[in-house]
């Protein structure tokens, strides 16, 4: 197919997908003629993958170009590509939380983590997160909700972690990779997405009926 | 308080503090002299929640704007707030997947919402976000993986959303409108850092001994 339907059916902008060709993204199509290049269904599979990294997950171009990297290489197992995924992550939700959490922030982080069987070392990135949410938490003056909500957080966030993990294994290497990246991006839209339902379903119940209380 | 301690207390830098002086969404201080304008705690507070939700929740300040003046108006009831919530985060969402979801889709959305008793009405913005996303998953070659994670995070999202409305009833309407704010914004980025910490830990177990298969 000739670059125009490509980006047709990745749902990429042709300047873009020109741009993701230069930047080495994207594998060079096959030349057929001086101006024709010709390109296969794995370019579309692999411009949409780009795509959604780059727009549901928001991941830099550099992070994008290191992910297919790890994906590429075929000869490492998988740890590469969790670590790249797992620093991008952590770097993207530190720089918007970026509340410095002090001591108490991290070992409330350390207490609720412990109390669920989850790792309670600070030098993990995640861990760290957690305890800059909860100072987040308590600079405005919402360490109560915190508090209420954590636990319930806690056992959730292990039964979908259990899924994404089993749903992967099993799979060979291209296939858990590309699923991993699916997982890690589509994974928290569509939790989010479900969990604002389900709110909204028992908010209407909730508060339609309290009035200007 | 001058504004400099201001915006250290709040951890918003000194021109921006003055920018949402100025844009009205930080109610001015109190004029001492004619050089000297005094700020109070509620301003901090103000401020933390204004910065909460630029910086982590990433809403667009006409949206800011907005969310402020339902918490200010006192005489409404809560559904105005939690409309402009919903709105702001279904349209950011929608920005982001942006994957224009078919029939397919949408029924894949309602079988799924339906079997767990949430709302299948395609009016509701979120369920078109569902739609999209599972389309996401689809067009990735990961229909399979969509369908082996859905209903646990169905089911999880319905746990995470009735705590989340449990732990705001109750509170009078000031503090329940904060308590939204924060859960809404916050509460987002506190499921996800543990649902990667789980996965952290349960994907060393899982890929660490695999090798390069």
């Amino acid at each position: 197919m000739r670059i125009g339907e490509l980006s047709r059916r990745a749902g990429v902008p042709v300047p873009t997908t020109k741009y993701y060709l230069r930047e080495g993204l994207l594998p060079a199509g096959e030349r057929m003629h001086a101006n024709q290049v010709s390109y296969a269904d794995e370019h579309v599979q692999r411009l949409r993958l780009i795509r959604t990294m780059v727009e549901v997950g928001r991941f830099p171009i550099a992070t994008v170009r290191e992910v297919l990297g790890e994906l590429d290489s075929g000869e490492r197992d998988l740890d590469g590509l969790l670590g790249v995924l797992s620093r991008t992550i952590a770097a993207e939700q530190a720089d918007r939380v970026r509340h410095s959490s002090d001591d108490t922030g991290l070992r409330a982080a350390q207490e609720l983590t412990g109390r669920h069987g989850l790792p309670d070392d600070p030098a993990i990135p995640y861990l760290r997160e957690i305890a800059d949410v909860l100072t987040a938490f308590e600079s405005l003056g919402q360490a109560d909700l915190a508090a209420r909500i954590a636990d319930t957080y806690a056992e959730a966030a292990k039964q979908v972690a259990a899924v994404d993990i089993e749903a992967i294994s099993g799979l060979d290497r291209e296939n858990t990779a590309v699923a991993m990246i699916t997982g890690t991006v589509l994974g928290e839209a569509l939790f989010a997405a479900l969990r604002r339902l389900a709110q909204a379903q028992l908010s209407i119940r909730t508060f339609s009926d309290r009035g200007d209380s």
